[in-house]
């Protein structure tokens, strides 16, 4: 055991980071990883399955707890955004300074690559087995296993505003869940309110274009797919719909925060701040006070 | 930053109200369109998707976590009922005053009527896609995505004892959730364990009429769609169903109330009074014991 | 709202109970009330809907949380048994006295009548719609909605074999979560979770029989449809098979409490014994060095 | 009640167990007894009832739930690992002595065993009346329900590589949810949030071969099945298949524990270690400093 230990010390001290950005971005990576790689693993095997091993209930289950996961592995070093438009969010409402976004962003899509690499791994065999193995549109078609693509209903405009929306649903939720000044959870349960935000939003907002509502989740494992076989069409099909997932979360993001802070945000943030500035006001007179009785007992002495 | 922040300041100074029932109605508003958003959200998707991107446990499941994060966005300020019937149960059991009933309910059917209004906006080119687009009755009706109708074994008295019965049991569950002399939950899972109980009552009883139980959520969206397309027939269809859900409820609550102080509530409330007057009993014998012994103490001086 | 006050004391006043057995009786027949009207609720809905407002898992999430909300509510004044084989589990273990069990037998046996009933109300009209109404056995069989009847390939001996098993898992999960040396859940929590025990029973032992493992739980509703229109069939069917879900979970609760007391419990105690022991023999030591020094002390004065 | 608790106090001493690796062992034994009982218990429910009582959605919940509470059952005492890959992870990192490993895979094995037993029994009927009773291969094999196997489409090196990603993506989660410096679940959930890494696991990585991700869970039912009917052909279907789920974890295992300390442990680790090394630091100068006060005020003096 001691010649265990020496080891492992050793091994520690060798590889620790100690840029604390680059640590909270490794964290975010790892976090996005894990919430791709469970997420994504569900939709394949839905697809691949043919149905038998899973429903579009399970995918819901699987983002959301996936979700959950990804926050508590890496949420006490970088916060557990796992999302860039959270990152926006935080930015937004001065929480976080602006330099982390580029990064978070970056480490964040890295993350949702090799979680899409590793479920392409997994399920490389069941994929040749499967009769559309990789093709981006059609019935069977695969491509939608990593990155979001609209259903035939959909015309643009409205897959914008379906982003919008369902990312102005998170961030009401997670602003409600983080605000310092509304936390209504227990310490230590926020990761699996959130996840239940994810999955309500997979319950009722999923049918349009598979709720991506992330930009980093769905850019990352649609840059894997266009290496890895399925082409450039990710990218071209229907009008570039790629960049719907990529942009439209972070203007659903501004809204959201406009919403949550109107409606809730401002009046308690205000409370605080009026009941702060009384006690201030009280302490002012009171010193005053004490400095007069001061006076006083001088003159007195 | 410094700018961000002075900025962010200075709007919060702006926006913010001080009157605080408006800005508890406010947030029992966002509340309610939460839980409307996400709950209509997902009929809609089982609806349009015709079965393939849900069933009937997804709704179930959606309006369950639907009411936990409505409850989680409002209830520090508001107290989260999301529910007329929810507020004229505490207010018949003196814990809120009655001229919070006709804000609340109010602003509980406008939050209703505008989360009905994003998953209109939400799911607009599926609606128009899907093969009944604006019907009210029929087999591929779409008005039951948004306010519930009866099924065609049901008749209006069953229905009426329907709503009556499915109140009841969220009001006496809720009642145990929140007794404050009975209160089994840790601090901030409330939220959590109101949502397991709305999705046990769409689990067991939303087979009648689609589980109302709230005269706001079903009345705001009823409202809607009578003004978006799908007419007056919302209200005139099954001989005014729509008035069975807006007055059940109440006298669910009121049976449900009856039911946990005659079961649990009363003996429980009974003890501590009890214990509290037998406490103050004492305390006079002790302070005439006192005052004896002080006596004595007088007199042995 | 003074007037209101007062009248709500006054019926408070007039209502209690001050028994205290008669009220924790009470509170039993009211938990169990909520479990079998929200669990045999969704049978119903599973049923009566032929399989479109349900499946056996909304059964099995419904009986699981319908646990959970009926601990809750009556778990204070209780315990939240709502299952004469736990509470003989806690007499058999010298942790509630052996006259609590036939009380609260019957109170939950009521219980279970009445949640039965609610249910039978609640869906009047589509049992009637049903076109095996009132069936014991057959295809359609609407008896199955209340109690337990065994599968087609199920022997007498298998199925009592089968509530043996399914009440000795329940009893040596429960053990574990209300062992006062081996309590793992944080407070407030055990009702959840028994809820998911109950759950994972109906997920993995629910093809046989239905998973009763209850006697009150099958006996109430099992009376409840031989008065309201399916008659004396419900007892005689299958060489009386009635007698197997009110038998076989008390040996079933025997067996459990004897697999938890070997291979955890007795441990456990006696761990906690063996450390209470040697500390009082230390004190002993302790206070013999101390008269020790004391008589020394006495002897050097 | 004295009797009582006399007779129980001494059978609690005579079957007490001192030794306390014997005592953990067979803590872990039921344990997995636990989480195979009901895992196998919600694969024979589904293979046998044909689909009518379950599906693959409720084999996943039955097997997250069952590690939940086999975890809760064991916990205190063992730890809970359920699973040798588990302790070979943690006596990798040095939080376990090796000797536990051993023994803990022979008790975990063995608890496979007799929970693949316990279902044998409640399903023996409805394993006789099945069309395929005793199949270890074809449509309606049987041999699945206890141990895995693996699908059509896969290979044994994709079925190895998959193994590996399964069980690395269990440490990784466990490790967070475990690892001292970065524990963010409240006391006494971790149980729920490992069910929870379990449930999600079978959510997206369960096609393949119906992830075992656990030597001891998927050997002992293969061993009973051997005995039990299925014959040898449980060992050498596929080419020795069964080797895959007892060796590949192990390796899942070291990369999850690499993966994991690279990313975030060896940081968080080296954080503490660096602030423990600049207080024993400052300390070492504090000292310097009074010791030299202390000497100056000697001179003083």
């Amino acid at each position: 055991m001691g010649w265990q230990k020496h080891y492992l010390d050793k091994l520690s001290r060798f590889f620790q980071i100690r840029n604390l950005l680059l640590r909270q971005a490794l964290a975010e990576c790892l976090g996005t990883l894990i919430l791709v790689m469970f997420g994504c693993g569900s939709v394949a095997q839905l697809v691949l399955s043919g149905g038998s091993h899973g429903m579009f209930l399970t995918v819901n289950f699987a983002f959301g707890f996936a979700a959950t996961l990804g926050i508590l592995v890496c949420g006490q070093i970088s916060g557990g955004h796992l999302n860039p438009a959270v990152t926006f969010a935080l930015c937004l409402l001065g929480r976080e300074r602006w330099r982390k976004f580029p990064m978070y962003f970056l480490f964040q899509t890295i993350g949702a690559f090799f979680g899409a690499a590793i479920i392409f791994g997994m399920y490389y065999d069941a994929l040749w087995d499967h009769p559309a193995s990789f093709n981006v549109t059609g019935p069977d078609a695969t491509a939608g296993i990593f990155a979001t693509y609209p259903g035939n209903h959909l015309t643009l405009v409205n897959g914008f505003f379906d982003q919008i929306i369902g990312t102005a649903a998170l961030i009401v939720c997670i602003l409600a869940i983080v605000d310092p000044h509304n936390n209504p959870i227990p310490q230590g349960l926020e990761a699996f309110t959130v996840g239940f935000v994810v999955l309500v939003i997979g319950l009722s907002m999923g049918f349009n274009s598979g709720y991506a509502v992330n930009p980093a989740r769905d850019l990352g494992p649609r840059l894997f797919t266009a290496i890895a076989g399925w082409g450039s069409e990710v990218f071209t099909v229907r009008q570039g719909w790629f960049l719907v997932p990529v942009f439209a979360p972070f203007l659903g993001t501004f809204i959201g925060v406009m919403i949550y802070q109107l409606m809730v945000g401002f009046h308690m943030e205000g409370e605080v701040r009026d009941r702060k500035e009384s006690t201030e006001q009280e302490t002012v007179r009171l010193t005053n006070v004490t400095s007069k009785d001061n006076s006083r007992e001088t003159i007195l002495k």
